[in-house]
């Protein structure tokens, strides 16, 4: 498959940023506590790691969360937004963001934003999310799948958020219509067993580790 | 949101089908019965309904099973396929499959591929599947969401096996990542509580019901 789907992922513009990380969110902040303190973990992480968080450009939520801290740690962010996005004002932006550090690279689509996203980056991290979430990361672990690309996706199961999606793979695998060897391909971040140590766990350094 | 994400769907080149179903599902056969009877029963309901059958190509596994019935039974079947891909020779094609009816769509790219795809539908159905058909289903459910189009998905839910995805949508509400007048975007139809009935089930009508 990989020769037939190459087109997809045409070769980047330029090379890809040393040890980026590319994050997969919400875009709210979410009903637990523990989310945005997740968040807050991993940006710290990140800019203590001194790898790059390459991410959609917003400033809202949990998305928000991680950008802003890696800022203020005194990290390299970069957000790939569509250009259409930026001409319409963005994505209802807060003008205190701490933004100054922000790198933007402009894209033509919602498409080529996902591209570009996975191209400059080594590893893919999912905080909890809705939708749009699950989406990017079930599709970076397609490419994975189909030899696209080999980079590792880690997900942050905070509050065993994720747990059900561990479920849909097993059980896709038990169904035949994944392999026995792809499951490893979404690598599940577990934190403690007793829920109440979410809130205070490094999920950060834990994700750096398993990827 | 609307406007912002609109290039993602340009207007396609002719008009929609009337009453054309997208369907995502495996190309791998699955380790039940169920499942491939499920697809035959699809099949046959899309036939029955004169609704065109809009899907990948393929003729290997549940996806072969699903568009051999259509044309077995005389309904329309159209494939949308990357130019690269039948250049290539194809997904591993049987030379006897059932074909001479397929209306073939050929496009520049997986991703025009899936655009091509959800324009020309009303409504999309999802069987069991992998990684790639979590994402298609995933993805054609954000585009709802987005309000980039207004078409249902509705997954069946043979031997239970998208019942983690439904917990994963449940968990993400609770979470205050997707909205709760959300979860309707994507429709599980169940079949019969007793899983020995699921492989003489009618999910072809349960599924032309429920959209
Ligand atoms: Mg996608």
């Amino acid at each position: 498959m990989t020769v037939e789907l190459a087109p997809l992922l045409p070769p980047p513009a330029q090379k890809p940023v040393t040890s980026a990380i590319a994050v997969y969110c919400g875009s709210c902040i979410g009903t637990q506590s523990a989310f945005s303190a997740a968040a807050v973990s991993l940006g710290r992480a990140l800019a203590g790691a001194d790898r790059t968080l390459v991410y959609g450009g917003g400033s809202n939520g949990i998305m928000g969360v991680v950008s802003g801290e890696v800022l203020i740690n005194g990290g390299k962010v970069i957000g790939v937004l569509p250009r259409s996005m930026v001409a319409g004002g963005g994505e209802g932006e807060k003008n205190d963001s701490p933004k100054i550090f922000l790198d933007e690279i402009l894209v033509d689509s919602m498409h080529e934003r996902k591209i570009e996203m996975a191209t400059r980056v080594d590893g893919f991290i999912g905080l909890p999310g809705g939708f749009g979430t699950f989406e990017e990361v079930l599709e970076v672990t397609t490419w994975t799948q189909l030899g696209i690309h080999d980079k590792p996706v880690a997900l942050l199961n905070v509050l065993s958020f994720w747990e059900p999606l561990r479920a849909l793979v097993k059980g896709s695998i038990n169904a035949g219509f994944i392999k026995p060897q792809h499951e490893q391909l979404i690598i599940f971040v577990d934190g403690p067993e007793d829920h109440s140590e979410h809130e205070n766990f490094d999920w950060g350094k834990a994700a750096l580790e398993a990827l």
